[in-house]
């Protein structure tokens, strides 16, 4: 195994790293160190068989990997898990982008088409409706709506806040909490994909065998996707919060699957679009 | 075919789309209409190979398909284009989120294997060099940095935003735009993905045989990551700017590869990480 680190590492080695910049102000440039977001690819395998590679910033790469199987209906609880290994060198130095799951020797999962799931349920040129039908398979509706406070929910974000570092909240790193019910902060990850914050907060989840998340809020720091909404309803979480804006197909598969959405949660206000 | 609209479409059907929604300001609750981005799932065909499905904003299909593929490295020139169509049913309605790719036919691409490109070049646990090499299977370095005045830079992004709608600027959509050398816009594209807005830049200028871009300046309105920075390098685009903060990937891509990479710009200010 070989590597080769690209920048100098800080106090904080995984999510942040320092570089030189020329920082230019009208027509003066002066140069000094700058943070970055780490960025680097992490490679899963489901035991021999590379999966998928996922940019991301490094950290908690176990949740990662153990969330994006469980998002994509690759695995369905923690007992599926035979183990989740860090692959090492002949040195027994471990490989930091690289994680191989396991499957338990009762279950038999094929990976054959899971990337292609989309197209099975798409006979009509896909449209949002299939999409959400698409979701639909992975996991049914929430059987019921549930209702939390305003004064609950309006507490989120600056208690997300106050967990992130000074970098994340100023700069380049999306974060993603998730509370209980009386809006205590449980879990708070943070990636330059928000996507992988939440699957790390899933992940941990399922590692933890705390699945379904059916007592639990989330919160984002950005928008909402799509595949947010996939994540929420496999995790079964009822209620999701952004501190910016949901997209068309976010509020359509909140209403569909009985999810509670919300949106611009920030100084006291919010949109409730489901 | 059948199709189902989600929500009651504007006057821009494609991009923006309403919805009711229960705005809160403390204990007060009222109703009104709320504007959202449109996010739908686009299938890419190739022949009769169901490709990949990327989650978009609808509109410029036929770019976001075309640039998509060359980005991945499937297709290297407008030659390799056979056509590029939209489906119909059998009432002659297209549908929407499907497009189809033929090849020239003195062209036989494999997609085997494209998704795995990463896989090839990693023997030692994954790590920032080995994506730096992959990116480079699908285009070397530029020859030489292309220098641009930061007068000609800083006027770059209110030029974008005048272009841009007013829900791009203020809520759910990211912009890209194409600059020629002297600063004047020649295109924009508005997208929840910014890798999809950049897609359907490049997707433009595949269709007009405009590449390579050797000669314009990209900017994008939020962040820049690893994938922006391979698009970029696949179309030869000198100069990359963003009104936000570039991940650590981006950076050392662009240093190795000799583009000049811009952040923060914004106010006459910004930082040359490249």
């Amino acid at each position: 195994m070989t590597s080769q680190a690209l920048f100098r590492a800080t106090d904080d080695p995984e999510r942040i790293t320092t570089t030189r910049v020329r920082r230019w102000n009208g027509a003066h440039a002066t140069e000094s160190d700058d943070a970055l977001a780490v960025e680097e690819p992490l490679e899963i395998f489901l035991g021999s068989t590379p999966l998928a590679v996922v940019m991301r910033t490094p950290g908690h790469d176990d949740e990662l990997a153990a969330g994006f199987l469980y998002g994509e209906g690759i695995v369905r609880s923690g007992a599926d898990l035979l183990d989740l290994l860090l692959w090492q060198d002949e040195q027994g130095r471990f490989a930091q982008n690289r994680v191989t799951i396991r499957l338990a020797a009762d279950r038999s999962i094929t990976t054959e088409g899971w990337q292609r799931q989309f197209f099975a349920t798409s006979s009509c040129g896909m449209c949002g409706k299939a999409s959400i039908d698409a979701v639909m398979q992975l996991a049914p509706p929430l059987e019921r709506r549930l209702e939390v406070g305003a004064d609950v929910l309006y507490a989120l974000p600056d208690r997300l806040q106050a967990a992130q570092d000074v970098f994340a909240r100023t700069g380049g790193l999306h974060a993603a909490g998730l509370f209980d019910l009386q809006g205590n902060l449980l879990h708070i990850r943070e990636d330059i994909g928000r996507h992988n914050a939440v699957d790390k907060l899933i992940g941990r989840a399922l590692l933890d065998n705390a699945l379904p998340l059916a007592d639990r809020l989330l919160v984002v720091s950005g928008r909402v996707s799509f595949e947010i909404l996939q994540k929420a309803l496999v995790a079964r979480l009822p209620v999701l919060a952004a501190v910016s804006a949901p997209s068309s197909l976010a509020v359509a598969i909140a209403r569909r699957c009985n999810i509670t959405l919300v949106g611009f949660l920030r100084d006291g206000r919010m949109n409730v679009y489901a």
